[in-house]
Parts: C-alpha cells; structure tokens; sequence
C-alpha cells in the first residue's frame, strides 16, 4: 500500500497548487478499500499503484462532492472541507482530483481507462438519484437497489474490472465480485444505522431516516405495516423522531425482522460474489470480513 | 456545426438518464465558441465534431459548478440550474457531464486526451483561485493574470492546441493563439462589465466589483490612487455600491485611463496570436471580432 501512498502523493504534489495540498492532506484517507482491491487482484502489475491512487482520487472527490450535496459536517469523524472551508472549495477541490485522476488515466489501456471513467457517470447518476429519492418515501426495493448500484458499486466494480483486465484475469467475474462486494457493503451500512449505537456511527442512529434515505430495512417494513402504521411511517420521513418515535420503528422491524431480511440479501450478494471467485482466498475474505461487521 | 450539436445531443442520450436530459435542455449552449474553433482548426478530420461535443459538454459542466460557486441565479440571461435544481443537482449534472465528456475522450490519441484532461485540472484551478482572490483586494496583475488564465483560457488553449493535433498543424502556435484568445477575451468581457449599460448585461453595471472581483481596471486604478482614494476604493470592495460611488469610481477610472489601459493589453494578447498564425483568415477574424465587442 506504500506504493500507493506515494501514487496518490505524487499526484497531488503534481497539481502544483498549496490550496490543493493543504486541504487535502486534512482527508482522511479511509479504509482505502477500492485500492487494497486492486492490489490484491493484480498484485504484479507495475502500473496497479497508479491505479489504485487514480481510483482513491476519485472516491476522494466523490465523497468531497457527496459532503456538499448531502451537507455533510463530519466525513470519517472528522470536519469535512465542506464544514471548514465551505462548499465552494469542496466543489473545486472534488474538480480538480477528478480531472487529475482523468489525466492520468489517459496513460492506461483504453479498456481500463474506459472502465473507470464511465464508473464515474454512473456514479453521478446514482447521487442525484439519491437526491431526489431523499424528497419522498421510495417503497420500491427495485428502485433503491439500482440507486444503491449506481452510487456505491459502479466504481468498486470498475475497480475490480479494471485491475483483472491489468493482470490477464477473467474481467466478468470479477467485475460481478466488485459489483456485489459494494451492493453488501453499502447494505450492511444501511444495517449498521440502525442496529449500531452513537458511539460506534459517530452520528445519532437511524440517522439516515432523518435524512430523506429510505433504505431496505424501512422499505421492507413498509411493505409489511398496516394502513395505520404505514401513515405513522411516512410521518416520520426525513423528520428528526422523538424517543417514543424510535423505539416504535425499532419494535416493528423486529416484529417484521426487516433488518435480517435486509441482512439475508447482502449475504446472498456476497456469496454470489464468492461463488464466482471462489479460488482465490483473499477475494474471499475480504467479503468474509465486511458481512461480520454486521454483529 | 450540426455535426457538433448531432453529437453533443448523443452524448447526452447515452448518460441514459431523464432528468439529466431535462436539464441539460434547459441550458443555453451559448456561443459554442470553443466548437468552432475546433472545427475552424480541423475542418477535415473526421473527430472533430466529437472533440468539439467534448469541449462544449466540458465547458457547460464547469459553467454548471461556476454558478454554484457564484451563487449565480442567471447564466446567459435564463435562470440557472443553480436557481431552478438547486445547488445539489447542478453539482451532480456538472459531474455527470464532465465524466462523459472524459469517457469519450478516451477513443481519442493520447496526447489530445491528455492535453484536453489536463486543461480541466488547470480551469477548476483558476475556479479555486478566484473564490479566494474574492475575498480580498487583489492589486497584483500578474497574479490575477494568472488566475484569468487558468480559469478561462486553459480550455481554449486546450482545443486549439487538440485540434492543430488532429489536423497535424503546429500544435505550438496554436496553443498560444488559444490562450491569447481566451485572456483577451476575458479582459474584453472584465472590460464591458464596466463599460456596458444594464440592459446590454443583464446584469447592473459594475457588478465583478460588488461580487469582490478585482478587474484589471480595479487594479490599475489602484496603482495609480493616492492613499486617501485607495482607502475609499478598498472600503467599496465587495459591497453595493451608492450611485455616488459608481459616478466616483467611473471618474477617476477615466481619470487615469485604466479601462484604455486594459483595452491596450488585450489588444497586444490579440495581436501576438494574430501574429502567430497570420496566415489563417478565419483565426485572425475571429480575435478581430472579439476585439471589436468593446466598442
């Protein structure tokens, strides 16, 4: 990963532009999933480094613009640049990591550049889904699963893709492997926010309720409520609920197991995903590793 | 120029997304300035028109996140996204736009890719540089030179430069008659702001002022005011100014010619591109048309 950290640092530097470096030596970097993904998938390809800063680039602006759309205050428990130095700057800033992540991608083999670029499209597309989704309450588990893919997914998909088609690996299976692996990511998330306390989230929980964000387990809970209850559900919809509030929803998901029916499909996910890639150990744990995060 | 407009309406259908199309119908194309130059510069080849479709979509994407970044509430005398989506889905549109334009641009020659990727670092750049230059009174010409450059003529270097490539005319020339035409532009533009009545904007006169714009004839007129002039010039800075104060600022503008002044550079930006490419009429009318808006 230290080769990846010099990538990312080297691309930055090269912006030429102190602004760019200050602000962006205050993001946390992450878990760096989508570049440790890479690394593992073409471990001996000399340019896999490179990608892999490209792609971290990429979600860092994504998440930069992600802060400013959702009017984030906190991104990794810290103050986003959003909070610190405006959404002006979170705009620009996500711009110019974008546009540097492009630049260098023009070095790779156009599949590869292709892959990743038309990611970013998708991904796009999948936040102003999420904007307009969060106006009303999406009972449609359909609708919210392809939001879900296009936000969270496509570009883990593309990363996988990519970096099989770098090493001469079978590019549809692990395009699936990536596909999956960020559908129950983002699944278990959604879980986590309701079944997680304060302290752990670093945010109140079932938080994205508050948010407009109607996710599988409300879905799915909707889907089972009676008219009265379905009214008192929808009342509540990107509303801030009272304590009574909160231990209603929490009682009727358990009453209906909504969040292990939400639970269920992000395992079926992942094993779709491990099936398709069973031989190799290390693609398997990492999905082994996201789903127990769940307890 | 069908062609282009032929093309540009494909890009936007294969984003595949509805409201995208929606709003990108509302946006005005403008002068579609740098299309035509691309196809002034390489009439022939077979790409220019999807270069130039890439040049547009990439210049409305950066238009898009300018007006977030302005707080713009117009945009060629229509009410902006920024104004009718909100800020959220302009972001969102900007991104979208922008990663199509750089997915097509990866079926082109490397060098046109990167030279077209790698002006879009440098634009959102001059954004960030001009959001923080706002906030202060500016008196360094060079530095706000700088910044004009980056911002508004990188681009245009950019499909000058692109297009003499696919051509197989001197990319060299052509560069610095794109990036000359973009300062002098700009300085024109900086110029009628001052010049110009209401109705001609659409906007009130001498607004770059009021929004903490430093112009070049802000800045001259600085240098040349002695300490008590230049205090009641810094305390107008960024604010709404009293009919007095416009009559006052417009005198001694005058007084010390600093319009005439900036109307000199632009010229000689003009004429050393003219210069350069003295042989193509079609180039030389086009900066002689430009040059001619002051008046």
């Amino acid at each position: 990963m230290q080769r990846v950290e010099d990538q990312i640092k080297r691309l930055i530097e090269e912006c030429d532009y102190d602004e760019v470096t200050r602000l962006f030596a205050t993001l946390k970097g992450g878990k760096r999933l989508r570049a440790k993904l890479i690394l593992k998938i073409a471990p001996k390809h000399k340019d896999a480094p490179l990608l892999a800063a490209i792609v971290e680039l990429i979600h860092a602006a994504s998440l930069l613009h992600d802060d400013v759309i959702d009017d984030a205050m906190t991104r990794r428990g810290e103050a986003s640049v959003n909070a610190t130095d405006g959404s002006k700057t979170a705009v620009m800033l996500g711009d110019i990591l974008y546009s540097k992540a492009f630049t260098e991608l023009v070095s790779f083999d156009k599949e590869v550049a292709q892959t990743i670029a038309s990611s970013v499209t998708a991904l796009s597309k999948g936040e102003m889904m999420d904007v307009q989704m969060a106006e009303y309450f999406n009972a449609d588990e359909q609708r919210y699963l392809d939001m879900l893919y296009l936000k969270t997914a496509t570009l883990i998909e593309a990363a996988a893709k990519a970096s099989a088609f770098l090493a001469g690996k079978n590019t549809q299976k692990h395009a699936l492997y990536g596909r999956n692996l960020g559908l129950s990511f983002q699944i278990i998330d959604d879980i986590l926010d309701i079944t997680a306390d304060e302290a752990t989230l670093g945010k109140p929980a079932m938080n994205d309720y508050v948010e407009g964000k109607c996710t599988l387990p409300y879905i799915y809970l909707y889907q089972e409520l009676d008219d009265t209850d379905r009214t008192r559900l929808l009342a509540l919809h990107g509303k801030k609920p009272t304590n009574e509030d909160l231990l209603w929803m929490r009682k009727k998901m358990k009453e209906h197991k909504t969040v292990e029916k939400s639970f269920i499909l992000a395992q079926e996910l992942s094993n779709e995903a491990k099936n398709a890639l069973q031989e190799d150990e290390d693609l398997v744990d990492i999905l082994n590793t996201m789903i127990k995060r769940s307890y």
